[in-house]
């Protein structure tokens, strides 16, 4: 093995890029010691070269113009941690150009240009390290591409959105509405300050068309998810699903089966005793179950500067010794082959059990009327709660289903809305049982 | 890269080789796709030729003598599954002469002789994988090495012995004795005839000396951990337990600080909201907090057949990669450099809180006699409870202390077993608060 230096370039100094860049200085030795050879950062680029980091950069180390990185042939990784798609993509297809390996934590560009960047860096035969563009500090992507090699994997599902996790958590233990536990997240630096892309449960739908992809060799469909945030929650159901033994959580699954492939972000309803529903805070857990290694759970903080800065070095570290061992591309492709004869599954064909509440006159009959219509639907109903009595008035009545299908489901609660009896939308929440 | 098929051997085709082989063969297609080349199981060794494992074999395949797989020059990788030091130990010496590169399962032999294989295999240029070795599915190895390599570890410890967390899931849910759960998991196959290397902590102890080797750079020092197992647990220091908000597990636990190393195996009390309490059966679990990562877990099957095959195939995968790359050695000696500035941490000066319990006489004074003797011992009390009251006879008291020296709490606790109000052996137990 060749014990030559390999020369770094970081473009965006933002959080994860001060989180790469303090690694990379404040522990070159180690990682000189355990690479084998110097790793070096060269130079960083941003269009804010006078904010305060708390990090001392060697003078010129860092650059307004990301072409002082891109054009420098002693460069051989280029690390992109502006995010977004443009010019985050621009750039990165010119690095490749020049034969530069990549590395970056661009989840939203990979989930819907993969393909663009996979094969123009194929073409060129660099490699793309991409481990820091889901769950942070999690090595989920190397997990699934290296280590579980010998699996075919049935299913993976997670809590990949920090920001979304801290208000359901915080909404779960301290009762507060939506609205409150958003505004914490904010002060605490958890949410930015618009927060669409976390809440609305984009964020995960870009991470799991990434983990989509590593995983059943489908090709990036992030426009295909079905994604559902979790800005319209009440607290309501927070309660009844607690009372029930559930708790809330944002989930992203992906299931195969066959040549189907279910994707989907939407709030969900873990058991209690689920190892996901203990999953607190700001942290990430990905839950798989694969053929060999049965189930599995990895947990870790899924953003922040150091653990996401430290998923960016590990990518940093692998492409070094490919280079220095001569053995780019020694990781095919994204790391399993793309399956040419999957398709996937429309959300209305998905089948789940289901927690329904509906807004309901308390009166006789009403619950007949309601289960009358569900079985028509041929949804059979598990257990029903209605705990207030308010003669004629409107109370709370809950049901949980047996597994159906999530177009019976829809179709059954627009019948049901028109009754009535009924006020107001009625709200249904998947359930999730595997892995308990 | 070139896409040679690699030739595969297998030693031992006991449990942990049957999965090996069985994804191997019923794999070969993906395994190609993934990797780009074909990977070949050509040979099974085994002195029992004649038991059914539930596999077809092409004919020829299982030969009864190891030396047609060592032998063989067509054969690259040997696979060791035969467990135990010998002659695991020298078949392994005698591949690694012969060119091979080893992939094996085998943690009492690392443990134990880790330097002599790692050396050999160094001396020769060829690899040795050991992902199996510790925690079966959980491929803990390789991020460990990989993943976190821009951490410095500061603390690992984890569940990794299926057989006693079975034992003590068993007795804390269902409330049986020790001597019930044990012959309840050997009737499941969870536990052998002979237990002591499970129950015993000794089977933790070699997977925590491969740990702490990769985490903290340590030379392998099986024989220099603090081993306690769990088979002098009462039922009634579990209820208690949990009485207190608190879990029992068999942890195996490595911290470092400054040039310290410690390392230790033992029931351990942790609270019942921390992420490990919850793992169950025969689930293993391994914790890390890296300074950069922060706090992480990794959960899954720690045996069988499957998913510790699967471990040894993401090896085998890896090796094969690094032989038609060109990049034999890519990941340099175990890939943490050696530090000899280390010390492990003798048993007596570690610090921890203590769960104490005595049987004392019901009788005013004791329990100022007893605090008295903690005191003088710097040793104060967090809380006590008794609750029954049996004048003048010998009720169970119990203790939380705030951090003690482990040498100060075995001194005090000789001290109070002195005391004429003092019957039987007092019982402590160390509790974990890290993580929580």
């Amino acid at each position: 093995m060749m014990s030559r230096p390999v020369n770094i370039g970081i473009i965006g100094f933002g959080t994860v890029g001060t989180g790469t860049a303090r690694i990379l200085l404040q522990k070159k030795r180690e990682l000189e010691e355990r690479a084998g050879f110097p790793i070096i950062l060269k130079r960083i680029a941003d269009i804010d070269i006078r904010r305060d980091r708390g990090l001392r950069l060697p003078k010129g180390m860092l650059v307004k113009d990301y072409r002082e990185i891109v054009d420098d042939p002693e460069i051989q990784i280029v690390v992109e941690l502006i995010g977004g798609i443009s010019p985050a993509k621009e750039i990165i297809v010119e690095a490749i150009r020049k034969g530069k390996h990549v590395v970056t934590a661009n989840k939203a560009l990979l989930a819907t240009s993969g393909h663009t960047i996979f094969n123009a860096a194929k073409r060129k035969g660099v490699e793309v390290g991409f481990e820091a563009s889901v769950a942070g500090g999690i090595p989920i992507i190397k997990i699934i591409r290296e280590s579980l090699v010998g699996n075919n994997i049935q299913s993976i599902f997670g809590i990949i959105n920090g920001t979304s996790n801290y208000i359901l958590t915080k909404m779960t233990k301290e009762g507060v509405d939506f609205s409150t536990a958003l505004r914490d997240a904010q002060r605490l630096g958890y949410a930015e300050a618009d927060p669409t892309l976390d809440i609305g449960g984009i964020d995960s739908a870009h991470k799991l068309a990434i983990l989509a992809t590593l995983a059943f060799g489908i090709p990036f469909s992030f426009k295909k998810i079905y994604t559902e945030g979790i800005t319209g929650l009440s607290q309501l159901d927070i309660q009844f699903a607690e009372e029930l033994g559930y708790t809330i959580k944002l989930l992203a699954i992906s299931k195969q089966k066959g040549r189907d492939v279910e994707m989907r972000v939407h709030p969900t309803m873990l058991p209690s005793g689920h190892i996901l529903s203990n999953v607190g805070g700001v942290y990430n857990a990905v839950f798989i179950e694969g053929d060999a290694v049965g189930q599995c759970l990895f947990y870790g903080r899924g953003a922040g500067e150091m653990p996401t800065g430290g998923a960016v070095v590990s990518d940093i570290v692998d492409i070094a010794r490919d280079i220095n061992s001569g053995a780019v591309g020694r990781i095919r492709d994204i790391g399993i082959a793309g399956r040419s004869d999957l398709r996937i599954k429309g959300m209305e064909d998905i089948l789940s059990c289901y927690y329904l509440r509906f807004y309901a006159i308390d009166k006789p009959g009403v619950l007949s009327k309601i289960s009358g219509i569900l079985g028509s639907f041929n949804i059979s109903i598990k257990s029903v709660i209605q705990k207030e009595r308010k003669k004629e008035r409107a109370v709370p009545l809950v049901m949980m289903t047996h597994t159906a299908r999530e177009r019976d489901v829809v179709n059954a609660l627009r019948e049901i809305k028109k009754l009535s009896v009924v006020t107001g939308r009625p709200v249904y929440i998947r359930v999730e049982e595997e892995g308990e």
